[in-house]
């Protein structure tokens, strides 16, 4: 399982703000260094239990360039801790503009001094609706500099299906997408049979998902939605492959702000957040074990 | 017409770049600070020729968070300018991360202290490949601070046919995602009888661009492609009207970097790149008005 860093300002505690309060009137330098100070204290916690994080960058431009300067830093500090990063920025673009993504994410830049990676993310997530050339830079940088890529094959939201499921030439478009995926993945496979090039696949629709499994059956599964978005256990059972690999299941407000929610909100509240967030990593690491018992034989 | 501010690095004339070479060890910050810099002084030249410029994010996010510094300085400079700006950022996520997105570009963020503009843009780009829900926070954004969007509905790039040409129930997915945006813009429409919510069509396809100017009469069409993309000026007539309005030309390097284009190459040279650049500037827009007047009886 990977734990999405999606700091929503409001549910940080006080207790981390308070550092910061003489801040308060600096132009968002408060809220990134309120939100980097969080995101460091939840990688100490989940990082005996998780090895993949995924900060989501849409809720650090929130905060303007301070707010970016905290998803650097905390790619940065999760890197340190040993953790694989996943930065889900679903960029697309024509070819010249989708390079600059590349390697602004995944890749080096080399101007005139050494080359440097601007973001460094060993992974990011990425939108198909330009077409393959627009995402050829993506997957030439990925192979490049050993990196991974997650394309939108069928979101997670309840209209994904408006454009996604539509029918062209007797297919679903998502389908039609999954097809090209697998070729896509074909050029940078493993050494375990795995592709570099994977799939974001929503938790929501478990009848899609079957069908997508076969269709990309070296493609690792991106799978939001377990959590707060309402998928259960049972709904991500299809995402893994028979043998029990091959897919990577997200949950971010479930653990992040698991002090607000039952049972851990009745039994610690705000003041123990760590507690409640080390409580459900634990917990939700447990039922996707299970699931893997139940469903694909897996022994520990 | 309106000028794309994608610096490409290396294309920066070096006596931009002499400035600030005392800052050449620092992690980006040199980059950042000469497109700073060249972005201010193009913006000068341009500003008394065009009204809109389009920031490519892509390429500041290259250089990290210093990069995306740079990227809303430029964003506050045009604007002290007078200057309208649309954010070329291509957007599109869930919806509680479209929200995200929306407040962070053409919206506001009230924490702490008081409210304010993240990156204060006067519109932006969204791609509408996860549906509806994911682009009502856009539209409602843009409703509320009385901002703009466009939709990319068919994009420039060669392999942009590839999905979006699809055929879906009788029609193709650009054209389906045409009549949606035409929907989506009738909440938002203005005194003059064009909506908040465009369309991003590529300037390439002159023969798709009939059809949709059609379909959305009433979206202001942000047609990228001119110039150093291939596409000319009678390519571009259909975009317009018949009235002789609701287009927005683009052009970028054809621009930015007119010094190493024929003919103010032989003319001009890399040391007199400002007078390449305004010469540049004014003829695109007399290209345009000829063929406002060849086309649409457009009197001056």
């Amino acid at each position: 399982m990977i734990v999405g860093l999606d700091p929503y300002f409001k549910s940080i505690p006080d207790i981390i703000k308070q550092k910061f309060s003489t801040l308060k009137k600096q132009s968002f330098e408060y809220e990134a260094r309120v939100i980097l100070e969080f995101n460091i204290q939840v990688i100490d916690l989940i990082a005996p239990h998780v090895s993949i994080v995924k900060p989501q960058i849409a809720f650090y431009e929130l905060y303007g360039w301070w707010g970016v300067w905290a998803y650097a830093e905390t790619i940065k500090y999760a890197k340190q801790k040993g953790l694989i990063v996943i930065g889900d920025v679903k960029r697309g673009d024509v070819p010249s503009t989708a390079e600059a993504y590349a390697n602004a994410h995944i890749g080096e830049v080399c101007t005139d001094h050494v080359a440097e990676a601007p973001f460094g993310t060993d992974a990011i997530t990425i939108n198909p609706f330009l077409g393959t050339d627009s995402l050829l830079p993506f997957f030439q940088t990925a192979k490049k500099y050993h990196k991974g890529i997650f394309v939108l094959v069928k979101t997670s939201n309840p209209d994904s299906g408006e454009f996604q499921d539509l029918i062209c030439e007797g297919k679903k478009l998502h389908e039609i997408i999954a097809e090209r995926t697998y070729t896509w993945g074909k050029d940078v496979l493993g050494k375990h049979g795995y592709s570099a090039v994977g799939a974001v696949v929503g938790a929501t629709f478990s009848h899609e998902i079957t069908k997508l499994r076969k269709i990309m059956p070296t493609a690792y599964f991106l799978v939001p939605g377990y959590g707060a978005q309402g998928a259960t256990a049972k709904d991500i059972a299809c995402c893994f492959n028979p043998d029990g690999l091959g897919a990577i299941i997200n949950a971010s407000r479930s653990i992040l702000y698991a002090y607000n929610l039952s049972p851990w909100k009745e039994k610690y509240g705000i003041d123990s957040w760590r507690d409640a967030t080390r409580e459900a990593v634990v917990k939700m690491n447990e039922e996707i074990r299970n699931i893997l018992k139940t469903n694909h034989g897996y022994k520990e």
